[in-house]
């Protein structure tokens, strides 16, 4: 473990190697420079600590940074990296970093649940920061936006699906009619349940959640043990029917609401409208729902575990306290020009089209059309000929005003596209272009 | 207009009191207490600069804090909140204030769009602080969530409904099947569109965004000339009805895209799949889909526009710039206790619950049940027996094997709940009670 020599260099310690840890690491190395111009400063990864080097991991971690002593590690990082998970070790290392000034950066639900006041007092103490976007629905962005863009108004509810284990099993339930414990094996066998799965579906995971958002969104500190927590593991395939049949779906929700007498925090399932925003949300998705006295109703929504996207949460704390702490400005460099990124004109987009025309109603024209289409490198998706029964190739109505033809391109340019139209309008068996409008299908 | 005395409070001026302003005042002053503790020092409004101090508005503004004297209010605050619109003016008064190194907060797109990066600069230059979450997708946060909680990841796609404007107009034509002139006289009736609505409807409003939108995500700068713009006025009620035959919506969409060799910021009115998440954003709804390398695909859902939610990303700009000028800590708090807020036992929730029983199949069993909830404060807001052509009284099976009833209650207290769970239970009548679960259906 190479110390780092230059006092100008932020440097950062990671304690623990697993999926998230491992993509952290891997950020660090790859994209150190783009890290570094973010932050405004040189940030360096002087250091991973895991209980065993010999792991193999989901990104292979230079022997060099490797080392089993975390507390060596701790005393050396200007700021640490906490994806160990669990209480007693997790937790002293990160009050050793927080007791030293170090800021820290953890996805730690069960730590921050249950002993989340106690470290930010001693943070409070040494002017130390702690951050922990990622132990909420991993990749969305929910603790910031809680705690800073709507720190002028009054949050009056948090709820969520914050738990992708159990939403996953709760969807095939709704749409297979699946017992829950044929649901539960099949999320096993794709790795999406744990092999013991009681924190997921007794509702522990989610009930740490519920503590953090209602700290965060009422200002007021609570615990898990403030939590009324009911897993999954009682629902039926019978309720999710009978839910089903009066237009409702089941969903595992953490929500944390708040009363004039106090604050009520809760996991449990719930019937939803499905014509609810959080309806919706299926899989191994997570989503969000708050209302503010001002905003009003605001979601958010996105993946809620994975090393990956849980890594962007950790990447996004470890570099927005980086550069309030060593950056040029405590603000973000709001307009940057970090790259040489030139506008491109629209001819160079790439994207589907929708060509909605008239053409002449005889034999051979959506040939001819076809043929004008693949010249410009134009391929067709979709073709519809709402006069039609069929679009074999020709239209079946036999007036001669002409027939309606919709096509839905692939990808294509936008340039050729401008190409293909012109083409297309200068035909003889094209009476007219009505409409050219893009398409997005990508999520 | 009092001059702030104690150099330990915090001070405000606001230019402009339409309906964003008049809220922001209304805060500042109603909320003062609450908003001080937010940062952790006194803030206070020392002024709101307007044209006429006679004009009636949204709230009532103390006469001693009305000025005419822009100038000088920003020559005095820490803080100018800039409501005033437009380019000149606007323009100059934040190079004002920026260049003596008071902090801005603006909703100002236009302005942002045209002269972002120059503002950038002068602040960079004398230390301030420039913030700006207002400016697009109203109440909803965006800008910080893709500048901090986004900065250790790569955004590749930026695209939104963020002008509330055509998004109503589109859904009107698309659910009513109106025209677009019709759509836009009615969108007009209604407050939601201008008497001259050109900047809405020719999508210049959402091209200003876009440059905002795609500057901050892919670190360069850009402003609204770099963006491809085309409105909606030439989309027919034609184009919607076959867009909607082939499973399509039609929105206007701010795409901002990086490609290879550079970024594409386009606006244009799009087809979307009817499954895709920002297709049934409705009305005057706002919705930001973001797509980051690691991340994913993550959405922003909320209000757009309006003086209360929007006032709600001016104040969550204002507390979380001052709390880093000057509250005690460089972070949020993350974990204070700023409000005596005791959580509360499960049994003091109210919410809507599911009751599924099985009842002896025989006269006036219906009306017994009825009565055990009525006794227990609990109303009924739907009765469903499944077995059942009505519900009227009675079911019309004749077996003896009992008939199941489900009951979904208007909003109770969870211990009047449990009380008239166990008095059914004991209900001579009632062969079984098969699930309890709770139902949320305010969204």
């Amino acid at each position: 473990m190479p110390a780092a020599t230059d006092a100008n260099v932020f440097t950062i310690g990671l304690l623990g190697a697993g999926n998230v840890g491992a993509q952290v690491a891997r950020t660090l190395v790859e994209e150190r420079e783009l890290i570094s111009a973010r932050v405004g400063t040189p940030v360096k990864l002087i250091g991973v600590a895991v209980r065993d080097p010999e792991t193999p991991r989901d990104w292979k971690i230079p022997g060099e940074l490797l080392t089993t002593d975390a507390e060596a590690l701790v005393d050396q990082a200007d700021l640490v990296v906490e994806l160990i998970g669990g209480m007693e070790t997790a937790g002293s290392l990160i009050e050793r970093a927080l007791g030293r000034g170090a800021a820290v950066v953890t996805g730690n639900k069960a730590l921050l649940a249950s002993r989340g006041a106690e470290l930010q007092a001693i943070a409070a103490e040494t002017g130390a920061v702690l951050r922990y976007e990622a132990a909420v629905a991993g990749a969305i962005p929910i603790l910031r936006p809680i705690e800073e863009s709507l720190s002028g108004d009054r949050i009056t509810k948090v709820m969520g699906i914050v738990n992708g284990t159990t939403n996953y099993i709760l969807d095939q339930m709704d749409t297979t009619g699946a017992a829950f414990a044929d649901a539960l094996a099949e999320a096993q066998k794709l790795g999406y349940a744990e092999a013991d799965p009681t924190a997921d579906v007794e509702g522990h995971d989610a009930a740490a959640k519920a503590a953090i958002l209602g700290t965060l969104a009422f200002h007021a500190p609570f615990t898990i043990d403030d939590v009324y927590c009911q897993g999954i593991t009682e629902v039926t395939a019978e309720d999710i029917e009978a839910a089903a049949a009066s237009g409702y779906v089941i969903k595992l929700l953490a929500i944390a609401e708040k009363r004039a007498e106090g604050a009520i925090l809760r996991v449990h399932p719930t019937l939803l409208p499905r014509t609810h925003p959080l309806a919706s949300v299926r899989g191994a998705f997570n989503a969000v729902f708050v209302v503010a006295e001002n905003a009003g109703e605001l979601m958010f929504y996105g993946q809620g575990a994975g090393g990956t996207p849980t890594s962007s949460a950790v990447m996004g704390d470890l570099v927005s306290v980086a550069r309030r702490l060593r950056g040029p400005s405590a603000e973000a460099p709001a307009i940057s020009s970090e790259v040489e990124l030139p506008a491109l004109p629209i001819e160079q987009a790439e994207t589907q089209y929708y060509i909605d025309m008239e053409v002449a109603d005889r034999e051979g024209v959506i040939a001819e059309v076809a043929r004008v289409l693949a010249d410009h490198h134009v391929s067709i998706e979709s073709m519809r000929q709402p006069g039609s029964v069929s679009v074999d190739g020709e239209v079946d109505t036999d007036n001669d005003a002409g027939a309606q033809v919709q096509i839905v391109t692939h990808r294509a340019r936008e340039r050729d596209l401008d190409d293909t139209v012109a083409t297309l309008k200068g035909l003889g068996v094209v009476k007219s272009v009505n409409s050219v409008l893009r398409v997005e299908v990508e999520q």
